[in-house]
């Protein structure tokens, strides 16, 4: 179906996905490459308006499955208005996180049963698979570091819960092979989107679209 | 796993199932039965945020999926936070509405697929199943001019969608078989109660739990 890349970056909060996704759409865009660049859950009125619910402190008493539900719904308004029609169109989606977020937060964190979790990402997704997948590593202690101050409710449960996360996702980087890519994010910036600038041109090479 | 019983009420907009809802769970608790009265979507502090934005006609721009995501997502929560510890006391739990709902409105209404549907059902009803459900069946022009006239983003669609989910609950209870059952809602509220009443005393007899 899809014709453009769809390229997404995963990792702990603090692990830099969201400078390492602008910094791609913006070298992307500079060489006339179109790019839409989102966050999910984001990136449409309405998905924001449930990454909202999702992310307020008040909403404490949340169901583990209803979390994940309100994922999955920010993801298939997002994928249906925005992703899907990009890829037709030819341009390259850039997203700060895709469904891998949910299978390392949820499945990893939350301890949700991985095919309960599985199924509720092909339908979240309305079946949209990333063409390649950056996890920026790094350890725990460091993205807590690096985070700002003001944490959000996720953030709010702290390092162990990110090590649980962190662990997921390269457990996840072993089953998945290809489609992801697991970057050094211990280093600088420079350091680590040298590595993913690399890793881009060995897969799409000179190829836009 | 259940002890209670779980009752939901189905049907098109303006069949009277929140008057009966109300109504069995009344004389219920006049005979000393715990009951716990739910609407679905709704009936826990988040799910009634979730119905907001469901039911808010300003978000007309809401994909098909992401709006049955979004149901299951304030069901997963209504289920883990208030049915399934009702029944597992012994309660009985009435719904105004449960997953039912979904496969008539999303399926026979929005026309997605019926394992898209059925999957996201299971999901979200986190495998909670009704014991009993009334379909409060009656012609689409009776339903519309039973309705109050400020209608909500659903309601605005009309007769012609209204006609579809009336079929779709019609099928669903020929599939489903003794689960469901095909209530005559056409008459007044007092012919209607009756043939519940009716139902509950042969299925339920005098066991309370």
């Amino acid at each position: 179906m899809a014709h453009g890349r769809f390229v997404s970056f995963e990792g702990i909060d603090g692990c830099g996905k969201s400078t390492h996704a602008a910094h791609l759409a913006e070298v992307c865009g500079k060489i006339g490459v179109e790019v839409v660049l989102v966050r999910d859950p984001g990136s449409t009125r309405l998905s924001e308006k449930i990454r909202a619910l999702l992310l307020d402190p008040e909403n404490f008493e949340m169901a583990r499955e209803c979390e994940l539900l309100l994922y999955e719904a920010a993801r298939a308004q997002l994928a249906a208005e925005v992703i899907r029609p990009a890829l037709l169109r030819g341009a390259w989606v850039i997203a700060d996180r895709f469904f891998d977020s949910t299978t390392a937060y949820q499945g990893g964190g939350r301890r949700i049963d991985a095919s309960f979790i599985q199924k509720a990402n092909e339908l979240g997704s309305l079946g949209v698979v990333p063409d390649l997948t950056f996890i920026l590593d790094l350890p725990v202690e460091e993205a807590a570091r690096r985070r700002a101050e003001e944490a959000d409710r996720i953030e709010l449960e702290g390092n162990a819960f990110a090590e649980k996360v962190r662990k997921a996702y390269l457990a996840l980087a072993e089953a998945e092979g290809t489609r992801m890519c697991v970057i050094d994010a211990s280093g600088s910036m420079d350091d680590t989107f040298a590595q993913v600038a690399e890793v881009i041109g060995t897969r799409f090479g000179g190829k836009r679209s």
